[in-house]
């Protein structure tokens, strides 16, 4: 891996942010308050993290105008970077010491090991690993990142710079916009959960829709996303999908909503735009969800939800023994309600 | 993609329904009632879809007698097909537009790319495809379709025209029957998930059963089903699991049961026949549950289920607020019991 | 498959058993209880099946001193095996029956299939599988099997004698120790789910660290370990995961922790030793779990958990029209309260 270095002033530049301190120093890498060393920059963003600052070793760190005037003497003659958003300027920097493998640019390059139809179009500067199969009929846009062993369905069509990691599945007529990127074991375009019952067996529905993913979708390691029974399935843009997710045919997400992982979404459902759906949250067939939902993790969504705000649903953990006698008390509720308004009643007689 | 056409009498007749309209009119395509147009095929067979019957604009649609009694009036002119069973025929008619592709019929097909073991055997018909990798001592029956990149371990047995999608495992001596459909990402005899404890660490169990597959099961994506400690890990005939489904060592799963997906089914634990089991349900251990039990979403099936019957659990969304106030009780709920007997206790004896 | 057989004494002195009964009989099989014939061995264990003791078919039963005083009389001429830990002795006898296909030992064996970069080292005894893919950098230590169609991410470096079934992903610059196994369809090293919000979409953070798997962990099918943002997600040494499980980045599980199939761990949170996570349970980001909890199945964990003990959340499986009550009066709990407390009052006001 090589050490990518800059100067604290270049990385300012970069931010747009002001620097407090040696503007020289030399910066090569990211890391926490608590792990980095002098050759690193740090950045707070969440104030759990602001005792670490008085004994952080970090060459620099990025901190708010706000935290600044406040911590302004414990910092030492440690350099600061001022930024409105740390984090932001976090997510920025990072790209820098990326060290994910990157194909080298140039005219297409396809490994020896690939199979590729030989009716499908690859364009210049798209990148196809060992062992990918292409299959016939399939439009691959420039810049593409096909990984080693991914299989691409017939007919399928992936915008410029997507990139899909390893061992990605597309069946085929799935259409997956430009600058996504799919994690590997991700499965799109398998059949829709869809059967008639027929004197006590199940007569498979054919699957006809397919997957639209629209640009700038990212999709994490093993999510599946099935096709649509009739119409398409549709990731709008921006969306991020955790892993281990499942999406059912005909579902919608709307624009710029973040899915957590091991999140289920049955049949049919709408889910609106700039949604975030906490982790393990399951949500039933056939309901809406409007835009600027947030649902807190492991939530059991069985009805549509048409207001914004914040919704939860679960017990949360308790010590095991407590626990019991909740849920024994749960089953007994209905008729303590009942005993509660008798007893109401006879006290308001006798009083 | 081809686009197939049939006169309304050619539908007609294929499904032995009635037709009243113009029957010499050409269907090209199957759609939503909302989405449909002139040249396609529609159905009702959910009744909160009546109201978009007045305006669909298909050529044609599938009712029921009763609905088409009813709704009349509100036809015009567009032609009806008269059937029992509208959903059912909608499940019959969308395999004449399915576009999966087929692989071509004839001799046994082996795609240069992949990767035959010389002691295995494949029947006339099937359909190998780049990549895929097929070991020592494999079964391969006619008409048996696999997938680009998918492994066959040893000693498997695969029945006839069974259809393993892109990037299935399979390990070893697994059997899986005819007619079966494997979607893309699903292991199939991986180990089950045993250990014995030995002074703080794990000693590994190894797992000596296999996974039976019986006919005309689908399994979904990502989907995982270990192999037995000792005896097989059984999934009876006509089963149908949904995508990223969990069935540990030694289950059995009962003919024609339906899982919804992300469902976990724990060790040694035996499921009925024609049961429905809703998505991101997990069923422990060692239950029995019996024919016939319908498991609402998200359940947490703790005990064995020995009635047939509707079984829940879970407490439902709420908005964030409401909810916190519903678990701080539920938590004082015990103590309100008590308190609510002392009451009575009270009442009763100044009464 | 080969049918390995071995006389009751030889299995005795492998256990360190002592023996009663015929020392001579020859055993080929480890079976249960209920199924086994004359010439298997079976065990008990769970004091459930002792029940099936009187009338097992085995050649010869493992059981405990404390049960074979107890059963003596009902034990007829069947052999024994007196061992402190039958289920410990059944562990360690498993392993002679194992049928799994072993690589033959000697000199590194590459498919002719496999696709090696130039730069990878493939140590002496390592075994790689048809289509397997192995990037520029990677290491590959003595004994390692890489299964059919893997693909191992640049600089990855792999311990002795670990082996990856079919279908397991690698990132790049990810670390496994020895005597690991990994199961099909599993993931390491996607992407940590890190996004900075910025005008309403997201930003994304580079995930600049990795994934340290210690020794003799085991990992489930499909199961997705994602790398860290800065620091790397750690599985210690002796951890057993099971299928379908998520863990997000910057998590560490520690030594000898178990957890069952489906589980989710959000990010940063960190899981001490030895602990026992029942299947399809959540743990929300930023927590601590200590040392020796034990959480049961479908556990909601949204605090830290400071003292060894059990845990548990969840409502627990009910029939629909009871469910349906107890969740109405749920959400009536925090006025039942209320109410309780007014009456209380009114009646201690009024004795």
């Amino acid at each position: 891996m090589k050490l990518k270095k800059f100067s604290l002033d270049e990385l300012a530049s970069n931010l747009g942010a002001k620097v407090y301190g040696d503007e020289s120093i030399i910066i090569s890498g990211l890391a926490t308050l608590q792990s980095a060393d002098r050759s690193q920059i740090s950045f707070l963003a969440n104030p759990v993290y602001e005792k670490y600052l008085a004994q952080t070793q970090a060459g620099a760190v990025i901190i708010s105008d706000d935290v600044y005037s406040k911590v302004l003497k414990g910092l030492g003659s440690m350099s600061v970077l001022i930024h409105p958003n740390p984090y932001l300027a976090y997510a920025q920097l990072s790209h820098l010491w990326d060290n994910s493998p990157e194909p080298i640019e140039g005219p297409a390059f396809i490994h020896s090991n690939a199979s590729i139809h030989e009716s499908a179009v690859i364009s210049a500067g798209a990148f196809i690993d060992s062992g990918a199969v292409v299959q016939s009929g399939v439009v691959i846009h420039e810049g593409v990142v096909i990984g080693a062993n991914c299989v691409v369905g017939e007919d399928s069509i992936i915008g410029k710079n997507t990139r899909l990691h390893a061992n990605v599945t597309l069946y085929h007529a799935i259409t997956i916009g430009s600058d996504c990127l799919i994690h590997s074991g991700a499965v799109i375009g398998s059949d829709g959960f869809g059967f008639a019952p027929n004197k006590g067996a199940w007569d498979k529905i054919a699957q006809l829709g397919s997957v639209v993913i629209e640009d700038n979708v990212e999709i994490g390691a093993n999510t599946a996303i099935d096709r649509g029974a009739l119409d398409n399935t549709v990731i709008e843009e921006g969306v991020k999908l955790d892993n281990q997710i499942q999406i059912a045919h005909n579902v919608r997400i709307g624009k710029n909503t973040a899915m957590a992982a091991c999140c289920a979404v049955a049949g049919s459902t709408v889910i609106g735009s700039n949604c975030v759906i906490g982790g393990a949250s399951g949500i039933a067939g056939h309901l809406t969800i409007v835009d600027n939902v947030h649902i807190t993790a492991m939530t059991m969504v069985i009805k549509s939800l048409t207001t914004a705000g914040v919704y939860s649903s679960g017990t949360g953990v308790q010590p095991n023994d407590k626990w019991r006698k909740s849920i024994a008390r749960l089953r007994q509720l209905d008729k303590m309600a009942k005993r509660l308004a008798a007893l109401e009643k006879l006290v308001k007689t006798s009083s």
